[in-house]
């Protein structure tokens, strides 16, 4: 039979032609892509690409990982159940199950799993809804370059003044705090605290306060332990709760499954999405302290909540948290990131950079967006996919699998490095 | 290999302990499923079931139609790419191009076509969006009964109470109006455009109307097609935007590949989910007439809009729309099933039955929500998945797969009349 | 010592060089008025007008009323408190006593008296903010052709497309019906009930329902008794709040104290201002049965709720009420009125004209707001005050103070029908 | 006649039997007020007070002005005329030419004045609505501690809790930030800046800022001219326009007619009123730079725009504003005040007080809010009207009349002392 490698090649036009103005990625990597595995990717022209992009941080375990493609086509194979809303099946059981053995009971969190539609603004949404309903207030704190999600609720959280001013409506129901580290001059938790402690402030007293630890978005800013445990403390004396959108640094991210695991804090509501699924199939869950867990049976719901093939490779992709083995691995890996952005930053002092973020999740934000966005366009020439992130796309960011070898991160850093030669000397 | 189908098997009380109280489904259907064909499901047992639900409207093409279950294998066995944001990839532009070919040029439409996340509610939310920056406004007027989805902005324009209430905050910048036959004394477009008309009314003047032609969750209510004419009318006289959600009534369900088309209206916008993928896998599409196409770039965004296995099936699931044949066999089943609920409101005067619908998507209003419950209930325990629908979930209703058979039908109807001769003699 | 009557003659100029372009009646009254007494102005060149306008309402007992004037002046030079915030004062206990043993003890009418500051926006938003808070609900139902006030709050629930937009924010948390006989075809009270008793209609349960039973400035729209009590029925079966807004209604308007009295309903909270100071001095009140007032000292303030001047007044002005004099004088001359209105109607076919109101609040819907503001204008002219209501302003409106005399209403109407005439001649 | 001064007492249960329970100061000052003269008042049983209180600022000219009174009587009894919405009047003109030739002239101000309604809370309203529709943005950006008014719009941008809450909807379209001094560690302008210049930090572009130069409910919090003048860079700089609400600090409070005077700014929008119309009657300005005065007629309107006995006396207050010798006499005032409050803090450390405030509204910001109101409960007890301001109500606060003696102030500040000693010694 004849399969998409046969078919006559994909132009860019038909995209052009057919799809919306509101396309974006098809613009910053103008090939049609067809093929990939691990961290590479091949384009109808058999040319090959090393991933630091990862799906925005949905490819955390590689492109087309052995063992799960084996599990999934044997699963399609077997006509077991696809679709299922929230009905029970054995997949999605076995993923509970998996889930608390390999996740949550080693780590003593008493969360109960929502599976609220299978994407990261979903998961959001739903958090914010049983925030709200646990505790009676409309309120919602988020922070500086927070990034959250597309749909109304998780965009009132959401920064970024383009994706916010396509609402139309004003965004409302939520105050913005400075992130760690926003403003130079003073504390952002004495700021958050000031305005917390005064009943005169005219901050109502929130339902919630959602952050997450590494800002994927808005610039890879990492928050500081000590401030995540600030925020945490805050909440607790205020009675807020506590929701971190783990949706791009969890899964492994940053070294550790969750993203806050370091910082010692435990969320009363977690996101997850993105890399949740393992294979890049669409699955987001939201995490909920048991006691917090009030919902009425579908007062939250969605079509596509039961994406078995999803649990199928989410349940195997638990396995690398067996051990500590893969933890250390991305240490190990994170280490080598590190020292090549420190490298970058003295080396080439006309980028003006300074290092940002933590894990397999840094980047180097530099002069203006510009820059930024040259030297990803000269990477992609050179054969790597590689970003942007923050306010103004100044930062350019490194978000390559975690599955990725020694290797792979040396031929990427090698293209970064050329890119950024060709760009400063122009 | 060890597969799902040799797996000790999964018990509800996995499900129960470690879920959310969040979940729905598996409260109606108390069973674990495995494995799935085209209308009949399979639970742990082995026991069989009728599927009278379709993924509530989800399945249109049945459970792992073989066709598309070979094309699917054979991707993954390629290592085509799986998961790519909204890059081009070949999946994407094969799709692009069969949607072209097949649904919009025969039928005159000039669309673009947005991926936005794969969920109802995304498809609606971003709907709502461009609706909104294109005409400057902010009210959106929706219908009595309708259902759009569980993010703030869908919920907005969704009528159920309990759903609602779960938001936490006053849904805003919406309208309701009375959808068709709403209110006995007086037209629904009289009052609408009564409203309208007036510069006193309070209703500002809207940015778009939403609707269902056929509403899913609110009862299984079917607009006339003189409704549908007469709001389109009131939309062009006022330049106010058309939104069709065809979510559920949309992919054949009521005949023709689009609800609207009997009607002979032409919606500025379109919004597609559920049965677009095929297979059940996750996608959605939001269809924009060409000169509303406004979007910047990314404005609107999303990690799972690139599900290239959804965009496999879902191409492959076009090919029913090549030909007439399929609409036709779906009036022939239509025309089935209508007489089926013409003889139980006929037989059954104690149901108080009221005849609902259109297509494979027909119910009956039954004398209040316990009664429907009961028979859903009692069909489930003879084998027949069927839920409620409508404000207190007074309607039994009937959504199997297009595909089903005759056969299919028929046995499905006799649970059903079972059921309700043993609710009804309790 | 020179007073304004002396003073050089203000012109015209100074209002369009200093004041914002916001004033609106020194453009339909474009003269520098002077002295006014009873139901006369006069102006700079000592022309005289007959009022049939009265302060937009606030002048039921014509202008400086004698008594009134005699006691006001009493009150001034012997020093009593004029500026008391809510502090208790010999003037407000004055009207308190006086109010409960007029008003309130006469009509049984369980009442406590709040002083909202010294507004009718100002009684309308602490009548919402009340509402909201016995409730705990947010949406408030509001009427078509509606007019509350232009702060936020009363804006919201105000039809004026034009005063809405001036908000520059969407105007939320309140859902509008359709006033009596708002639709031909079909009830408006069943209309507003199918909204209620269907959990997913999309209207979510509201604390109130607020209107005039007369519309004074959406058209002169007299609700029918029949439809008062119906909407009376209505709120106390879905325990919503009523709000009557009697601020121009009111204080004898229509012929009795309160204009809901002969319909026999007894609202939750009502809202006074206008003429209820007696004299034209700011003043207003909010009446809320004992079992809601369930304020917080405080949680509602103003700088000017204790303006003692109208106590004083307002004390004497409710003499008019301790016997059915004055209600039965009203009454006589509504007839006239009425009679007028009627003889213009079927006089002037050209106007097609419909009558409109109650009481000494009547007026004439003519064929389009132009012909009914050139008939005001020409008035002017001809030495009448009297202005347009309605949404296209499509009403001219006779609104004299109660205490007019049979001739100053003969007269006001030969004035009538003169401009009538020269309008239609042209 | 008989007259107030004549007839049998009113007693305090009068108030308790028939107000709302949300009357405020009557509880706090448990008498019955008759007459007032200058800073001096009297209750029914002949007791003096002295008033540091000055009907929280609406008294700036003392109770029943000679002058003023006088006019007023000659007004009335010649029938010169009392209502007149927005039309135009001697009074009113006299108001416009003498506000022209005193205030603005003087200072190069190029406003245009708007009558918005006679309260604080109306000019408000007005200020935030033209600010609004001059940028078609939403936001508006107020200041912890920030005390704007009771309607929803002015409410949005106050910070008081209790207040807030009242409202009873969520209130949103405003942002608060830091006043200066409000953070220890960091500067509030660094922090507005940061906010401002990052286009993803979730505070969108906002319509205006609006603040009180000294904070009169929030804790007479008086901002530096060095902060005031960031705050007018900061405005400018991103096209903000800036409205001073000089309600309770203007017309002299602080020792300028302006309380922006000595700061050397210019806001775009000023807001007037309490003491503008210089008797105590309820009257407000909003004004408004020329080109920003985009108004359409009637945009914003109310029935009490043209209360002309407060157009009187207040354009016989401006007379103070000829010379400056008034704004000499405040000044030695406000450093007599201010000496008394530095030896407050310092003789009596048990207060940990804190001075604070400018001119003639200065106050203590004691230990708690209990302790302060046991001081103002004394010292009504002995004599003295003064109330407590701040969050938790911590500070007590001087504001008498500005034409207060020397001898007042010293007998008042004995009283406070002597209530202090008294509080401290329990």
């Amino acid at each position: 039979m004849s399969t998409i490698m046969d078919k006559p090649e994909i132009t860019m036009d038909v995209f052009e032609k057919h799809e919306s103005k509101v396309r974006s990625y098809s613009r910053s990597f103008p090939t049609v892509f067809k093929k990939a595995k691990g961290y590479k990717l091949w384009d109808v022209n058999n040319r090959e690409y090393i991933d630091f992009f990862a799906g925005a941080g949905a490819l955390n375990y590689g492109h087309n990982h052995d063992k799960m493609k084996e599990l999934l086509i044997k699963y399609i194979e077997e006509d077991a159940i696809t679709h299922s809303l929230d009905m029970a099946t054995m997949a999605r059981g076995e993923f509970l199950k998996k889930f608390n053995q390999v996740i949550l009971k080693p780590r003593n969190l008493d969360y109960k799993v929502m599976f609220p539609g299978p994407t990261g603004t979903n998961t959001v949404e739903s958090a914010l809804k049983i925030a709200r309903k646990v505790t009676g207030r409309n309120t919602v704190i988020s922070f500086t370059n927070g990034f959250h999600g597309m749909t109304i609720g998780s965009l009132s959280v959401t920064g970024n003044a383009s994706k916010r001013g396509g609402a139309g409506i004003p965004l409302n129901n939520s105050v913005f705090m400075p992130f760690d580290d926003y403003v130079d001059s003073g504390s952002s938790l004495d700021y958050i605290e000031a305005f917390l402690v005064n009943s005169s402030s005219g901050v109502d007293l929130p339902a919630a306060m959602i952050l997450e630890t590494v800002q994927g978005e808005g610039g890879i800013n990492a928050a500081s332990y000590e401030w995540l445990q600030g925020i945490e403390k805050l909440c607790k004396r205020f009675g807020i709760l506590l929701i971190i959108d783990d949706v791009q640094a969890g899964c492994g991210r940053t070294g550790t499954f969750f993203s806050f695991e370091p910082a010692g804090i435990t969320p009363d509501i977690v996101c997850l999405s993105k890399s949740i699924g393992g294979y890049g199939l669409p699955m987001a869950l939201t995490l909920i302290k048991s006691k917090y867990d009030i919902w009425e049976p579908g007062e939250h719901n969605g079509t596509f909540r039961g994406n078995n093939m999803a649990f199928v490779t989410a349940t195997e992709a638990l396995k690398y948290w067996e051990t500590n083995n893969f933890s250390q691995e991305i240490a190990k890996k994170s280490e080598m990131m590190s020292a090549f952005v420190d490298f970058l930053v003295h080396e080439y002092p006309q980028l003006h950079g300074e290092k940002r973020g933590r894990g397999l999740m840094q980047g180097v934000a530099c002069k203006n967006g510009e820059m930024s966005e040259q030297i990803c366009e000269n990477a992609f020439k050179r054969g790597l996919l590689m970003e942007t992130s923050g306010p103004e796309g100044e930062v350019f960011k490194f978000l390559p699998p975690l599955i990725i070898d020694e290797e792979g991160l040396e031929k990427g850093f090698q293209i970064v490095e050329d890119s950024i030669k060709a760009v400063l000397d122009k």
